[in-house]
């Protein structure tokens, strides 16, 4: 095709890592990689080259200039991917004499810091399913509750609670309110979940414990009887692969509970092989380490070989045994992934988190691997065991700020977990979300969870200004990421922090919430598109009010655009003719100019064969 | 003293790590340490917390207020040194509800990335000598000659050359040709170096090899008979020690000779225990992995427990050997630290380098570790082991972009290890050197080498724009970071690239470079300030033609203005009655206004109590 560009989509030099620009985000060490960027014609590119550090050694490799399209020219390098963690960025010289670097952080006139290359991944693929996935995050009390779960013997620990109660705000009891969902009743509600849209499964723990949360394990040998125990797991996971659904589990490495069957092996009993699995502080062994301070979660000490040996490491640790038969788990999120092995002058967190994933790969290489990471996660997550991080720092954060009501409290919103909001404008968030993905390789960061809230946090809705769910919703669906729906959410469910948002489904209001139900079903439907999936992102518009970016696949782009408040905004691609595929709230495009008449949603598809094949 | 700050001096909230805002930069695990940031009163700041990150989890402290000064509050926070290295940054709420951070790249409006943190480091503490030291590079073949030199025997490989012959330009013999310098002319040009200030005199390779840069080590058991053998080296280091003055040698960890014994032990022998030190490309050992593929130089294979034995680590190493008796060698430089310990997927180098600072501990505790660094050295250099890098990107570049003649060719200047040259403005050189020095703990800052040129890259004076060498000369010594005399730039040597820039010296012309080495002398002198060894630093100015700076201490504040042009700059400290401590070229001031009729370098000095006590 030959049509030009529209300007907005060529206005700078661009590489953002993805299979639009890359052609092969999935190469082994030793393999030949193509990398690509798209500089204006009239931008006055003389020589382009790429700059890598094979074993930490700056290195340049010559770019060249390949036959493009009107007004574009595409810069193509071939380079040799000669270790796991691949980086490189791009050089741009101009006849007069000036130099531009060009890497995960933007265009810069000045040096670049090594941190913010572009960095390519060898060995370990992720799993191809988890492209163009939708999320849906379980919490198994409070999901729903089978007709079996009545007959069960609730422990002494539990306060039995009905499915109507209202979550009780008294943290003493938190904890401990006992509402009886189990897995059966996951399994009765998957036509719900795939209904919105949803294809993996992830479940919050499933083994037994002392609280409804569950982050507090007695053992990791069996589901949890009240949950219906490992008869109800394997069901489970039948039932949602025969529907082409994948289940996730979540694996507590940075603790577990102190009545976990370890645990009380090794309590005041320094005899106990179990002894060397914690980090006790003193000789009788009565006092210890636990997560941040909390005596009932104690902290593991991962310098044990028979811990690895027993939870990660192999074919007979706990890692390996659910996601082999009769169990078939499609992957594990791990708890507190960002103190896991960290302890004073320990840190074995990346030979923790590199096991784990071995086992997994030796088990079924086609299983995912997400870390919960408080804080900024870019650091660990560079593409060498975690495939992609259950963190706020890069999507939550900025949205909520955006997005927030102008009138909540200053400081209010995001609990202790992931800070305080604030107020942002669009640009704001927009820059903000970009310094964050800057550290994550591109199928890490298409892996990595955008959530608009989990069962840690308060809701997004709480603090939502008029009109945004569908534009925060359409976000997550849309940005590079795993989008996810944290249970309740498609029923308007509120809660003002964790615990408040961890409200039974009220299934008798499903009718009530057939909009909102809809609502995810339209805008999940999007993920269908390849652009969304493996496509390159640019950014067209980013101001107070609103933001607006492309995605880019050779045979598509999508232009997607979000707004707070009414208004009319300029995205620079010529809309007429483009396919209008969702519009939530009004949106009308004239030319390029999008106008709402408050907060709005919508994306096109535009035709554009944009880049040159790969051969 | 109650003498308001010049608002300068308080004009953002600040805080540097440095030992102004910091009661312990050397703490032990555990300790309890106080940091504070200075906030001007009309800020308005109304809550500063501390955020760090103990285990990996992000936390807050409350931090509370100080009485201050004039229109200055100190705010102070305490913190436990939970991991030895510990991140913090600050977070400032003001009434209206804004929030702002600071960390080691200033102060943000949006969320900060943990990268960006300061950091404090606990153990292993860099000498106190080296705090406010200048060094003097040698490299022997070119320094000076003894008179035994020329009774010496030259083996095969030697190139002989009269010590007036200029370098070879032609690749097949620079690094043959032979001049002949050796141990016993250093130790007799020790009052040369020392009349420059220097008090470290660090010497690139002393070990037997097949080349005039000796960085082919054949053995790391003697000291070259060609430098005089152990006796000259423990003349040499016995009389810098009796002078109060120090000396680093140099290691190559990379890699060896291809004449080295243990590889010459291994090379088509399979059988040998020398074998596993090295990468082998075929069973037969014949072919191997080498530095950027220059077979003589073999690279070292870490996964060898008996290389480190042999080389590292222990007190019958070849690190450990030359600091003990009798040769007392006062640390190491360490040749190619961002390669060693690299290759596909190995990356044994954290271990690597914490054997070696471990193994010079045990040793003397009192030794100093330098890695050569190209690239970005942050992410290598946070305190775990070097003390602090020789590299480029923090200051040679951002100097020689800035100070380098308007008529220098495009791309010219510095070499490929350390990248081409462009033509920045002063506040281009400023913004680009707060990058790279972003991510050094403030003790690596300090300890990381102020070099202008070195014996790898071509000499500044080559591209100097008129008068700016004192301008660099004395920013070396001003900045945080070793100042770094490379040989020869003394004499006003030139040179055009690596090869070019190791002339021997031209001991006959001393007298014509009196009035340089006294520039190197006088500037030197500064050095004895605490505010250069110890002091923080707050940028006052940077524009195009001048930067400015203070380097603050308990007891006085250092106004440093640097300049490659004629003009006017206001600096915002008033300077009538400050002392007038250096000034090069023509800088005169009147209140805060600082006159130049060129190139100017000129520190005043100014007295101002201006933190309260630690208790």
């Amino acid at each position: 095709m030959t049509e030009p560009l529209p300007a907005a989509l060529y206005a700078d030099p661009h590489h953002d890592g993805s299979a639009f620009y890359v052609s092969n985000l999935d190469p082994d060490l030793g393999d030949v990689v193509r990398v690509r960027v798209r500089v204006p014609s009239d931008w006055g590119a003389t020589r382009v080259r790429v700059r890598v550090r094979p074993d930490g050694e700056p290195w340049f490799v010559e770019a060249t200039r390949r036959g493009g399209m009107p007004h574009v020219e595409w810069w193509e390098a071939t380079i040799t991917v000669e270790n796991p963690l691949h980086p490189y960025r791009f050089r741009l010289d101009r006849g007069d004499g000036s130099a531009h670097w060009l890497n995960a952080r933007g265009l810069h006139r000045l040096d670049p810091r090594d941190a913010d290359d572009f960095r390519l991944v060898a060995g370990d693929v992720p799993p191809a399913w988890s492209a163009g996935s939708v999320m849906y995050q379980v919490f198994p009390d409070r999901f729903a509750r089978s007709a079996a779960a009545s007959s069960r013997e609730l422990p002494e620990w539990a306060e039995p609670a009905a499915w109507s109660d209202p979550v009780d705000p008294d943290r003493r009891h938190t904890a401990a309110q006992f509402y009886g969902g189990d897995l059966a009743g996951v399994e009765e509600r998957l036509d719900h979940i795939q209904g919105l849209g949803a294809d993996i499964v992830y479940l919050t723990p499933v083994f037994p414990a002392r609280s409804n949360h569950r982050y507090d394990a007695l053992s990791f040998e069996h589901v949890d009887p009240l949950l219906g125990g490992d008869e109800a797991l394997v069901s489970l996971v039948e039932a949602a692969h025969a529907r082409g659904m994948r289940v996730l589990g979540d694996l507590t490495t940075n603790h577990c509970g102190d009545a976990h069957e370890w645990f009380r092996a090794a309590y005041g009993n320094p005899g106990a092989p179990e002894s060397e699995f914690f980090y006790w502080l003193d000789e009788e062994q009565l006092t210890y380490v636990s997560w941040l301070g909390v005596p009932s979660l104690p902290k593991f000490n991962w310098n044990s070989a028979e811990l690895r040996r027993r939870f990660i490491e192999g074919p007979d640790s706990v890692v390996a045994k659910w996601l082999g038969a009769p169990f078939h788990l499609d992957g594990w999120r791990i708890d507190v992934a960002n103190m896991t092995g960290r302890y004073r002058t320990d840190d074995l967190n990346p030979e923790v988190r590199r096991i784990i994933r071995r086992t997994m790969t030796d088990v079924n290489p086609d299983t995912l691997l997400l870390g919960e990471f408080t804080g900024d996660a870019a650091a660990d997550f560079a593409g060498d065991a975690w495939h992609g991080a259950m963190t706020y720092a890069n999507f939550t954060r900025p949205l909520w700020n955006w997005l927030r009501s102008p009138g909540s409290p200053a400081g209010g919103g995001l609990s202790m977990i992931v800070g305080e909001t604030q107020d942002w404008d669009g640009a704001d968030a927009v820059a903000s979300h970009r310094e964050f993905v800057a550290g994550f390789p591109w199928r890490v960061r298409t892996r990595t969870m955008n959530a608009l809230d989990t069962h840690d946090i308060p809701r997004f809705v709480n603090d939502a200004r008029e009109g945004t769910v569908p534009v925060a919703v359409g976000l997550a669906m849309t940005m590079p990421g795993l989008p996810v729906i944290w249970q309740g959410d498609e029923f308007g469910l509120t809660g003002f922090d964790g615990e408040d948002s961890r409200t039974p489904l009220p299934w008798d209001a499903l009718e009530a919430a057939a909009d909102r139900i809809d609502l995810y079903a339209r805008l999940a439907g999007l993920r269908s598109h390849a652009a969304l999936a493996e496509g390159g992102l640019r950014w067209l518009h980013a101001s107070a009010e609103a933001i607006a970016f492309a995605r880019e696949c050779p045979e598509e782009t999508l232009v997607v655009v979000a707004t707070r408040s009414a208004g009319s905004v300029d995205v620079g691609v010529d809309l007429a003719g483009a396919e209008l595929l969702v519009a939530e709230g009004n949106a009308t495009a004239d030319g390029s100019t999008i106008t709402t008449d408050g907060a709005a949603f919508a994306v096109w598809a535009v035709a554009h064969a944009t880049a040159p094949a790969w051969d």
